[in-house]
């Protein structure tokens, strides 16, 4: 089996490629598990140097997700799953519409097309998001049933994808399953263009010691999951039985709501006595807005259905950031 | 006021035509009563002579819709009104997904794009479908507040479409409107490649004294409405005030929700002595399953609520069409 990840070198596509590695074999299109003989990492970003933990079965690619006919020579293969990660985030799509429009809509289409021109009915898993939820209409809690109007550009495209995902699958181009993402934390290294970036920084940077300038209110509410269970959830996911899943293919991951205050309390009860960097007010009055637009809360009553992993708490999220990142 | 319509020389596109031009002006994109001076029905497809009652502020320009420079051409100009009507129906869309993808997805970004390269924030009234509704968790009843799932690659189309007209509008390109269309009838002249037409040539040809093959059966629930209060439901929304639209575009237009059994008692009655052709039974299992996941009833809360037009009953659509087809 061929395993592409488009986004393969950010954080995420790089923790999905080396848990498969490691698993060695995934259920694919054939219903029956198969081992990972090959694996390509697509980016738009070289890599500083090769990620490690990564093996001769690992090919990295950078490119541009735009261009179709690479990504038909990339997705192409007769025993072949899709993981499509790659992604223009949320403020980066509010500050450039067209490149939002270029690689969250166009690059995806390029995806699915790809996937569709395969033999054998390829398992396609997109990442879209919480982002999708928005608008005054919105409830305080959200759902796999809850009308999606975002108010992003970012999640525009997103739910876009969503609803081609659902006709290509239909159709019976490819098997989509898309993961409706809460806000992923604790992201190691530098920020992204993610508005919903301080919900790792506000944990990493007083863990390294470093000042963190918060850019929204400590009242903010967010739904947040650790990475370990996200990329748990996407792999069950993959691996889930196609008619389980349903005719609407993409579905919540489960989350916990926190607010930021509750956000620092936990880092302090789990540092202990760890040194901390100092957290300060910055308002970001942009970055306040695109979080705001967002649901706070959310049920996932599709993905425990389908038994996909939950956080327990936030304390276990920290630990594993520590564990992984700030004592490694 | 320069007005464009594409799918300017279809049935409804026309008669939207000829109802702007008898009006002589438009409430438009300054918020004020503008003349119109110039009208450019565009469509694939050239009509095998100019429709009457169209005076010379009209030009038609024959074309494709997915070619984006030509596109940029026509919708152009300092006070703009666009009427977005064009797109490969129902049945069509189902047979070929490529060209759905083609005219109803890139098509609608090359209309949004070239209304966005233009001053003074345009209005778009973009025609969507009540198909944008359906999915196994679809409600017998929908409303504005329905999550959208649709299970044709026409609803899927039109509902990327109101996505992109939402955002386009949030980020201030453009002043865009969608109104959900209920399945109008009747229309007159040759069936085209829609899953609802019966809903139509139902009336139409026994009303010509033709026998009509009905695809399907007579317990089929759909949501209907008269052309003529479609057309003024379209001018309506443009002409709504922008803020009472608010921030999710696009509405359902009101309907009459009618099986088939009671459309054809509706013809009965009101052809009264009338001679009409025999309607036969003659399944068309694709039409059936097509139709059969479209909501048959609808409730259009937003609508009633900018003041849109709604039809009383059946009875004054049927007079409608004798009157503007059948007698004529």
């Amino acid at each position: 089996m061929k395993v592409v990840i488009t986004g393969g070198t950010g954080f995420l596509g790089t923790r999905l490629a080396r848990a498969i590695l490691e698993r060695g074999e995934l259920i694919g299109a054939s219903g029956t598990t198969e081992p990972i003989d090959e694996m390509i990492l697509f980016d738009a970003v070289i890599p500083p140097e090769r990620p490690d933990k990564l093996d001769k079965r690992v090919e990295i690619v950078t490119g541009d997700i735009s261009d179709h006919d690479l990504v038909s020579q990339l997705i192409k293969g007769d025993s072949l799953s899709v993981f499509h990660f790659a992604s223009v985030v949320s403020a980066g799509a509010e500050q450039d519409f067209d490149l939002a429009l270029k690689v969250n809509l166009h690059g995806g289409i390029n995806v699915l097309e790809a996937a569709r021109a395969q033999p054998g009915l390829p398992r396609v898993v997109f990442t879209s998001s919480l982002a999708v939820f928005g608008g005054s209409a919105m409830p305080d809690t959200v759902s796999d049933d809850t009308k999606i109007t975002p108010t992003t550009t970012y999640g525009m495209t997103k739910v876009v994808n969503e609803l081609l995902l659902n006709d290509y699958t239909r159709k019976g181009f490819i098997d989509g399953r898309g993961a409706r993402l809460p806000t992923v934390i604790i992201r190691p290294g530098k920020p992204n263009k993610a508005a919903s970036g301080f919900a790792s920084g506000v944990f990493r940077e007083p863990l390294s010691g470093i000042v963190y300038e918060l850019p929204v209110k400590e009242s903010t509410r967010m739904a947040v999951a650790g990475y370990r269970t996200i990329v748990d959830g996407v792999i069950a996911l993959h691996e889930a039985d196609s008619k389980a899943v349903g005719d609407d293919r993409s579905l919540n991951l489960p989350s916990i709501s926190l607010t930021v205050k509750e956000m620092i309390e936990g880092l302090k009860r789990v540092a202990g006595n760890r040194p901390l960097g100092e957290i300060v007010s910055a308002p970001d009055p942009a970055i306040q807005a695109i979080c705001d637009g967002w649901p706070g809360r959310e049920e996932a009553p599709r993905a425990h259905a389908l038994g996909l992993p939950a956080d327990n708490n936030l304390d276990s999220i920290i630990r594993a950031y520590i564990e992984d990142y700030a004592d490694a």
